[in-house]
């Protein structure tokens, strides 16, 4: 294993629940800040395979490790205990950098303040009621790490301050019309007439809404620190007995049971979102600039099609149909490529995420960010409503993982894996290797199929068993 | 069983292919005009079921009979013969008219002529390759009959034009990038780069593109006539052994076999569709005209909600959270009331549909029509691929029928009714009869429940069997 690179760090204090370093890597500077240090750690384990082939060792990890974070750093012995979990990460040949970060801790949620005095009585059969939560997040970062990095260092405050503002409707059986407490009994005609809203649904609101905040703060952060780059952001919060998964990107997460395989989650890409993003530009044409063109083509059309009724397909289609080609469809399309090279304006691998503020396409002035969103799709697992057994986990990974294994060969390696550990306390982490090391082409592999994943790779593996036993005793 | 109303009738010829007839029905003029007359037919069989509660009589079918259409209407035995299939149509206490409307035949798909003179090899190959499918549809109409009968009376005919203009590139074994045959063969690098599509996605293109140029059509149809009113939309085309279903709308088509219900389309309403609605008022707020607001809450907001804390939910959400109530808030909803109750601007049930091009807000110059799309949902069904049994059938119901029957409860009446039929001609023509008395709250029916319908409702029962049949023997 080699050694990370030179790091200089400087700790310092901003505000009273924050914790500020300032460090440079590779002579850059960053920034980096914890809210609540006590129950949050940021998490990045550098793993390095030894690959049959590609003699190579792991490049730096950019993120806060034992040299920087002097007595703070995590190693995932401490992340069992947190939540049970883990988290791998290879560093492979795609970027100078790890762009992959990765965050977990417990997400403790304080009763909200405002409007206290409006209803002394109400709160106060909540006073004391604090939830506690976990959280688990993995960043997939492009451009530089530095979108990545503050990602995982601000998006659990945001949910948490987001999951404070709600707090006292996620506590009630209904959560009520008015939050301050004007209580509506069921009985009353305004009560009847009202939508049923769920606990669950207020905590689905919270992610939306913690992802748009902390793509703002970060498209703040980097602008002050004339820094770019942006990542995607996969996270699970487990919650009164259920498991969220909110996820804008690539990365994907899923639930492996014996008998079941379950996507909780799924890819927001140029192609999976081709008709959000035509239709966003058709609406907004001044979107292209008059250098792209909107509609869908199956291959980069040529001069010598000109004039050719060739397959084509715009923004309110799924389905194909052929039109006349004009001099305007030759211009690069909105959405190029098929599969892992399809690309936003020629740009960008993923329809959403956090940051990227600043990107352009290359030489113009045509910004990504309007088809880029962050916010995320959200999957609520109910986890109480499960008969867990030992060995239900839930699989998180950036994409890395999925382009060479399929839901059902990592289901199959969890599968094979786990019965033969079961007295091994670090069986989890050891599974998380192994599903790493199932992408660097080991033809003796439990999958025998050799693939080699050259991207950077991150994985979650959170047993399911535990996080239901906290849940009931709580 | 009641006679209609009487109706008076004048046939004509409009160009050759098309047989147009005038006439009035409670003094209100209509224009109906059929394409093709020899493979079409539009269908509408007035079946009046017996109530225990409310003593009534069907009111007046607003559709071409025997009495307008001289030697040219159908009655269902024709259409077993055509599609192997029934509608039955029910006239409840909604409204004056009957404003279900439905349509059944043979889709004659011809070569298409464009291209002839630049490949006239490859186009020989299949110069004489006619496909033969077989089309069903359902129309909801409201705010009259006559975007109903309009859709009923032309929706084939875009089809089919949309379908000959692709016709070459279904035939293939791959539809060709260049329709008019400069064929690149699959080891040519053009060809390796070129997206795979099929032949069902040209299908699939054809149906969207044609559900929009019908409704273009009813738009110019009802501006010239003067008339106004619009419909849902529920096709099902049977084509190269595939299933079709494009959906616009809340009708709903399952299909039925021993071990299975399966849904082919999903419904669009205000609720289903709020993102969609709520994504497009945001960006166009001026759609609104200071009338309405945007956001979601539980209930309409009164003045003393003014200040507080309340649910709501914006376009990007699919949770809920809390916000501050301003006075903006007040307005009136953009999306309206829950289940049935839901409307679009106060004004509309459905969110996608054919014809009303004219409709406003009461008293408001605010449109509808930028809300409401014409853009079908298609499902395919690959028919070939399914181990046929001869009682596995589609059910393809208007909203009245599945507001008071679920899709098992559909699923259970249709295998107590067909194994013990076997020998019946009619079967399916019983069956749908059967469907449609269930919803009239006999409670004696098979459900025993007793739900009333009050809405129109049209039937058609498909068996995939005899579709299947077909196909194979092409």
């Amino acid at each position: 294993m080699c050694k990370g690179p030179e790091v200089e760090g400087e700790l310092g204090q901003r505000g009273t629940s924050q914790l500020l370093i300032n460090f440079k890597l590779h002579t850059q500077p960053f920034s980096l800040f914890w809210q609540q240090p006590c129950c949050y750690w940021p998490i990045n384990i550098m793993y390095v395979s030894s690959r049959p082939s590609h003699e190579h060792c792991g490049r730096p990890c950019c993120v806060p490790r034992e040299d920087v974070l002097t007595g703070g750093a995590v190693v995932w012995e401490d992340v069992s205990e947190v939540g049970s979990s883990l988290s791998g990460i290879i560093n492979a040949e795609k970027s100078e950098f790890n762009e992959d970060q990765a965050a977990c801790g417990q997400l403790c949620i304080r009763r909200c303040e405002f409007g206290a005095e409006e209803d002394q009585e109400w709160l106060t059969l909540c006073a004391e009621e604090f939830l506690t939560g976990h959280y688990w997040a993995l960043f997939d970062g492009h451009g530089g790490p530095a979108a990545a990095i503050l990602a995982a260092n601000t998006l659990h405050s945001c949910l948490r301050r987001q999951l404070e503002a709600v707090v006292e409707g996620m506590v009630a059986l209904q959560p009520p019309m008015h939050l301050s407490g004007r209580c509506v009994c069921p009985s009353d005609p305004q009560f009847v007439e009202e939508k049923g809203i769920r606990a669950e649904d207020l905590v689905i609101g919270a992610l939306e809404n913690a992802f748009q905040e902390c793509d703002e703060v970060i498209g703040r952060e980097l602008e002050a620190s004339g820094q770019v780059g942006g990542c995607t952001a996969l996270v699970a919060v487990f919650l009164q007995g259920k498991l969220y998964v909110a996820n804008a990107g690539d990365s994907r997460a899923i639930l492996v049971r014996k008998d079941e395989v379950r996507p909780l989650s799924s890819e927001f890409t140029p192609e999976t979102e081709r008709q959000r993003i035509q239709q966003l530009a058709f609406v907004y044409p001044e979107l292209l600039a008059g250098e792209f063109t909107r509609l869908e083509f199956p291959r980069r059309l040529k001069g010598d099609d000109l004039g050719q009724k060739v397959l084509f397909r715009d923004h309110h289609m799924r389905g194909w149909s052929y039109k006349c080609v004009e001099k305007s469809d030759l211009k690069y399309p909105l959405i190029h490529g098929q599969g892992r090279q399809a690309r936003l304006l020629g740009t960008l691998a993923v329809s959403r995420g956090l940051g990227d503020h600043q990107l352009r396409v290359l030489d113009t002035n045509i910004q990504l960010k309007p088809f880029l969103l962050s916010v995320p799709q959200v999957t609520v697992l109910d986890v109480d409503q499960l008969e867990l057994q030992e060995e239900d986990v839930v699989v998180m990974a950036t994409d890395g993982l999925w382009d060479v294994l399929s839901n059902e060969q990592v289901a199959r390696l969890v599968r094979s894996f786990l019965p033969g550990n079961q007295e091994d306390p670090h069986r989890f982490s050891e599974l998380a290797k192994m599903l790493i090391h199932s992408t660097q082409g080991k033809d003796d592999g439990p999958t025998g199929e050799g693939q080699v994943s050259y991207d950077d790779i991150s994985v979650f593996v959170i047993p399911l068993h535990s996080q239901g036993q906290r849940s009931s005793g709580h």
